[in-house]
């Protein structure tokens, strides 16, 4: 029975990574660890043994006990202040709390020289603004971040490195795309236009308009479910020291997004422009490309745009 | 009268920026900051007025204060943890000291919404191992850092350009390379072969072996008396967000080094290869091109390496 440590637990990915191990019908073992507790119940898997442990991993002290005490052979490290908005109103805060947490996770693995692969999480934000005629985006593609966050996860990224060349650390890297996914956070865009249309869609709420950034912005979202495969294919068969896209290998901007989703629910809404939600210095397109996760693993996305969009507003439906 | 508050004040090269610009015959009011006391006296000087406060950089409310207080025009950071070798020994420390003691300062400039420039001082360990048929280094070459120390270096980078690009601080960034010159400190190779060397010659040892790392590899040696040159121009002259090499473009094997050293003071050592001087990741061959600071200062160096040399091995002489 293999160990798997999960950082971020209380997270929408590691919940579908839970189901993505339970589907997998083998035993296994997995320590989630977070500084809130998770929503979903740890206790109805058959095939997982789930425990939960309440801590904040920039205590080092607490890490260092966990990762001693528990000898995980992966980390899942999913843990991160994963907002670019959020990262420009505390861009210290942002930068510090994520490369500390993971430095905090590496450097106790390395001291104690435990054999554990860690799936260090970065993302596409890494890559910032590109010439459109390099689209899609590559993982050779040297990264030009553009916000306090995206810093962070090419800090991230680069440590990972010198930890794998230089003390030999088992590391793997990704820089993974736009989620989408029942169970996601309303602080990112999708969840949070749907639980607003659902809300619209049922008279709760008579004002039709809906807030927006910029909606010409082209993102690649991938399915939550899709991603969760992706990582446990790569904790497995992913070579070390390497940086693999996860995406869907396709572009849609904001604007579309929301044309399917009022389409999805038959309603008319009004986009209202705040200049508060448009970021200092977005990009303005981003599409991956997933030839080499596919090449090592044979992992691709298999879940349609259209899909996701009704079953994260399905999700909505059935919470408000 | 403009102010310049100097980070990592005790240390040599503020020592000479110091006396460049009380060379340069103008009123110029000087606040260092340093964990440490300068060694040197800073009371003799006629133009510059100069004070010193003994602060620790990774205490926020001291540089808040320090900044508050002062109002800098300028500032020259130059406080680091700088050496590569400690960053593989203690790789967490020397990673978040060296970005939080920049983001202390940069985040109270961008915060009280000052008007200072920054000189943001970097590596030429940021190109980390390239293509000799790249040689000499240019910096629009992305970085591929091989040590927490390099790592830490281009993390400064890019948040200097986030901060430059999303909230429009002033920042100018270097790739300096391997300072030579009086008053080094002994942890640096040239300065610790010089002392170890004089003290052969003046017969204080009597074991003419001298302990070396690899002696192969090639650096760009520019003498501290042109860097700080480099650096006020850049100051007043350098393009914000723009990074710039400060270098010799010559590249010198540390065997050659050792051979000028011995002929300067005609004598015969041998080396001895101590394995735990040689690096875990360490670049073969690293000099660089001062085209793009020459073309927008001027700036060229104008001390031979060989009178660096004699300068330091004399300095010793009076030393020891």
């Amino acid at each position: 029975m293999k160990k798997y440590l999960i950082t971020g637990f209380s997270g929408f990915v590691s919940f579908h990574f839970l189901n993505y191990l339970e589907n997998l019908h083998t035993a296994n073992s997995v320590l989630g660890v977070d500084i809130n507790e998770p929503a979903f119940n740890i206790n109805e898997y058959k095939y997982v043994t789930c425990s939960f442990n309440k801590i904040n991993l920039l205590n080092k002290e607490q890490v260092d006990k966990i990762i001693c005490d528990y000898q995980p052979d992966y980390i899942l490290h999913l843990a991160s202040c994963s907002s670019v908005a959020y990262s420009w109103i505390n861009p210290v805060e942002s930068f510090v709390n994520n490369t500390n947490i993971f430095l905090n996770l590496v450097e106790q693995i390395r001291v104690l020289g435990l054999k554990c692969r860690i799936l260090s999480v970065g993302s596409s934000e890494e890559y910032g603004k590109v010439n459109p005629a390099l689209l899609p985006l590559h993982e050779d593609l040297s990264a030009n971040p553009l916000s306090p966050y995206a810093v962070a996860r090419v800090s991230q990224e680069m440590l990972s490195k010198v930890y794998c060349n230089g003390f030999g650390s088992d590391i793997i890297l990704t820089r993974s795309f736009n989620h989408i996914g029942p169970h996601q956070s309303e602080v990112f865009v999708i969840s949070s236009f749907a639980k607003k249309l659902v809300a619209i869609k049922h008279g709760h709420l008579h004002n039709k308009q809906i807030t927006v950034g910029n909606i010409n912005i082209v993102r690649d979202f991938v399915d939550v479910r899709d991603v969760v495969k992706a990582y446990d294919l790569l904790l497995h068969r992913g070579t070390k020291g390497e940086v693999y896209n996860i995406c869907s290998g396709v572009g849609i901007s904001i604007k579309q997004v929301l044309e399917q989703m009022t389409a999805i629910l038959n309603l008319k809404v009004e986009p209202v422009i705040d200049e508060n939600l448009v970021r200092p210095a977005d990009n303005e397109i981003i599409i991956g490309s997933y030839d080499k996760i596919h090449k090592e693993t044979g992992w691709e996305p298999g879940i349609k745009f259209n899909d996701s969009l009704a079953d994260v507003i399905n999700y909505w439906v059935n919470k408000i």
